[in-house]
């Protein structure tokens, strides 16, 4: 297990934090600007319950594209593998995240994967639900049972300013609306997935989240069974081969674990039977991902030989 | 001259008739569907004011894409060609008319010409007045000044019918939107667009149209200049270059006149100095172009030798 | 006529040279490095034999590109339309003259049109002849007919300087030959290709070229027919829709006649049924064109409305 | 471990050889036309040295994109993880394994992954050595160290028959020369490169380099470290991201494992810490990979719980 203490913990968090002075706050949704460069949080969360951690833990923070991950289980509870690749693709790109050209490019169109926007969108799409606002609790909710906390929230402030700017999103969808993908109306779906994205928590949260991917869909201290194996498996699947936007073949040869980023700053990890990561450090990459977050996972995985290969 | 008698005119419309039966209706605007594949128009306009024609003459069909010449001749009035092509390029493309791949690939984002899809949206979004409504109307009345016609008019159920399935201009303009090519509401910008696309017409209007570019923006009989010479040059050049869709190259090689086409099966041409043309036939071949619509000007440019190669 | 003296041409000449320190000469050939980037000539070439010309017209240069619209005539002679465009496109295109994407991208694999690389060098790869040298010889002779000019010779340091360096027609070339496009040995169809691209004249033999274009492929003084008209035609529909590279519909918007250039800085035109032109100027802007060649062209057409459209 | 006797293995192995019928052998590189299609034999390999099997495992087969995997742990030891990724990117790619639209859409041109051909080709283009033969011996050599067996070979016909028809090949090394990314002479780099593909072994052979990947670069049972941990670490993370072409992402979600196929129907698989896996089965499914192969490995998995995540 990686670092018997918070002390030790602490030590790499220091390290890494050096590093946050090369990113920068994301930028396109007004309202994630604010966040603070120079934080960075970390936290480890154990299969017996325990948990370790680092940096300014209460910092809360919005899940982003976290969320795709999630909204890939439920939806894979609610449709089945088999209808849900369907529409999704498994592939892994070499293209930006919300890149649009593969739509066009590709016969017949689907997203190439659930990682990226435009099949994050369709995911989110399938998740079932009377309505927006039904669909949305059934996101929350899971959240919140993943989390193991029922305060967890989302900012309608980080929503509202999301749904207002994501241009690119709404085009994205009405390209797959065209070609049959998604057949809901769109400024809805968008609303939900804005909504989605703008879910709230703290790394320790975020930490046991991954545990639950970890532990292969079941909660360790209460063996609740959160949701299949098989679901859990996939998740982790695409974690590994799409996890961090268009370097996460990089992060597979430099770390090697199930993770996945969102431009919040955030990233969640799990580890495969050993456990859950929660971390929170805004200021990115050019490729949007968490600068001194992968420089810590990058130390971690040195250090405690974390890589699955 | 061509066809110094309506009578000759008829020969060729009936030899190229033939044609119809390998081409398809529109099918992707529901309301296009209804026209009748056999039928086949044509007008020509002289600058003496005489006009000979041929076929059933008094069928009417909505512009779509030949508006888009219009629009640009109107773009350049109000906003200048330095400020047009900043935002909208001059070059032709090997994609087709509905592509959104070059505005991701493309540095910045810019529509390659005014006669795609993307590229006729950001001119349309150029267009000045107070509001849709108002835009409409200086688009609408500066069809009629052209066609010398004050009952042309827009067909509400083929606007509406294209508002509500035009998906992919939607996502165009949510792409330009995002690189700030338009900044308008894009609903609105659509409920102009498809307007504009369903303003309806029949062959002698379009003819009439046509003359006008010819004579370099002067209507010959009345001796009024409805545009700048430099602007009816511009539309021609891309008449030209970009006027069919991505057969365009093939075109100028066979028939050679500046010349737009529609996916409801009009074609305006305009031969300079010379006439003005105006094809109905609304059997498309493979690329959304008239199928008897391009073997009627082919078998005239041949005969005419109308090339201006 | 444009330009009744030679003096008014030098003018021409004089103002459009200024815009020769806005360019650069081209280095991917190194023998093309040594041009002095202030060079700028012209000829034009009348039907009724005499010439006008101004700047510096002994200056030799090699065909480059410009060997492109030469090679599709005689190839044109010697296949037939039919049987050349089943194997090259009619159309322009969006990306660069070197680019392999499209080549990949559709299907079949086909060079969208004759005046980009992969396009000419299908082209090349049908001109008739027992042997390399023969079919060189072939050319060679065509274009010193077409020149008036028995002289006319190519370069070998040129041709020898382009063969070692030209890697991606190499991988243009391999590429069609995987899709059967071409199917003779590559390095002889690039020795070919890179000497017909060196063959090397001066301005006014150039205009004299550009004037058969003109004329029909009759030249005018001898009534010689040197290609059918219908050659000749074709030819210039291309060099009007692809002649400058991806800079072609600008070019048809400010200038509107046929013409094409080469990245030694030379540029013909072809003024239908008026005069032919020739033009040398090596420094070139960052699409390959000469760049006072093209303000040269621009003064001329809008000062004698030289425009087709 | 999986299988606990070859009766078992062979019962696997009648299930999925069921599938050989919807496959086809691999026919553009002619030598490899003469498989027999319903052909499948596999063999497991284990640290203690035990190896059990079934199918006609006598069969041999050249590696082909196998191959690609161990010249990377070459390059790899010859020149170092920050060299050999200065050149070759980290990142899986939506696009076929033979593309060459990204290496020229991407700025700098840069083949994606070490795991497509432009990747592979580079590689190779690393491997040191006094000359083509010298720098083949220490592929080879390696390839007998690593698979325990020096008789292991490499089939002269098949290397022949692919070196005349790789034109795409040639293409793709040509692209890279122009872009600085090779520099050596292209005929050569494909003289080895083809000889490197045409290496030739059984099932066996392939399961026992299979094990050193798995150990962790280590022989097992004579404890001799063929190359360091950490290379033998990043190739297997190619594996998982890469390894399966464009079929790698479905490949993680349905096996999970570390592992790499070639169009001759092979496919290697390295179980970290666990075994080794050498499969052969020339019927491919249309993207390249062995149709029952993957059906096997499938089988296996799902029984034996072997996915990593």
């Amino acid at each position: 297990m990686p670092c018997q203490s918070s002390e030790k913990l602490n030590e790499v968090v220091i390290e890494a934090k050096k590093f946050t002075k090369y990113g920068k706050v994301a930028d396109y949704i007004p309202a994630l600007k604010k966040a603070n460069p120079n934080d960075l949080s970390v936290a480890i969360y154990q299969p017996d319950g325990t948990c370790i951690s680092a940096g300014d833990i209460k910092k809360k923070f919005t899940l982003q594209s976290i969320s795709k991950v999630i909204t890939l289980a439920l939806a894979l509870i609610d449709c089945g593998e088999k209808f849900v690749f369907k529409k999704v693709g498994y592939e892994p790109t070499g293209d930006p995240f919300n890149s649009i050209v593969k739509l066009e490019l590709n016969n017949p169109s689907k997203p190439l994967n659930p990682m990226i926007n435009a099949g994050a969108l369709a995911v989110t799409h399938m998740i079932k639900g009377h309505s927006i606002e039904d669909r949305f609790i059934r996101i929350l909710t899971f959240v919140q049972e993943l989390a193991g906390n029922s305060n967890v929230a989302y900012s309608q402030e980080v929503a509202k300013s999301e749904f207002e700017s994501s241009f690119l999103n709404r085009s994205l969808c009405y390209f797959m609306k065209q070609h049959g993908i998604i057949n809901e109306d769109v400024e809805e779906l968008l609303d939900l997935y804005t909504k989605q994205c703008a879910i709230e928590m703290d790394c320790l949260d975020l930490a046991r989240i991954g545990l639950v991917f970890a532990m292969n869909g079941v909660e360790p201290t209460t063996k609740k069974r959160i949701m299949p194996a098989e679901v859990a498996r996939i998740c982790k699947t695409f974690m590994v081969t799409c996890g961090m936007y268009n370097a996460s073949g990089e992060f597979a040869v430099r770390v090697g674990i199930p993770a996945k980023s969102g431009v919040s700053g955030g990233i969640i990890g799990a580890i495969p039977h050993r456990f859950g990561l929660g971390i929170f450090g805004p200021a990115l990459d050019e490729k949007g991902n968490s600068i001194a977050g992968l420089k810590l996972l990058e130390i971690l995985s040195t250090k405690y030989s974390l890589s699955m290969f």
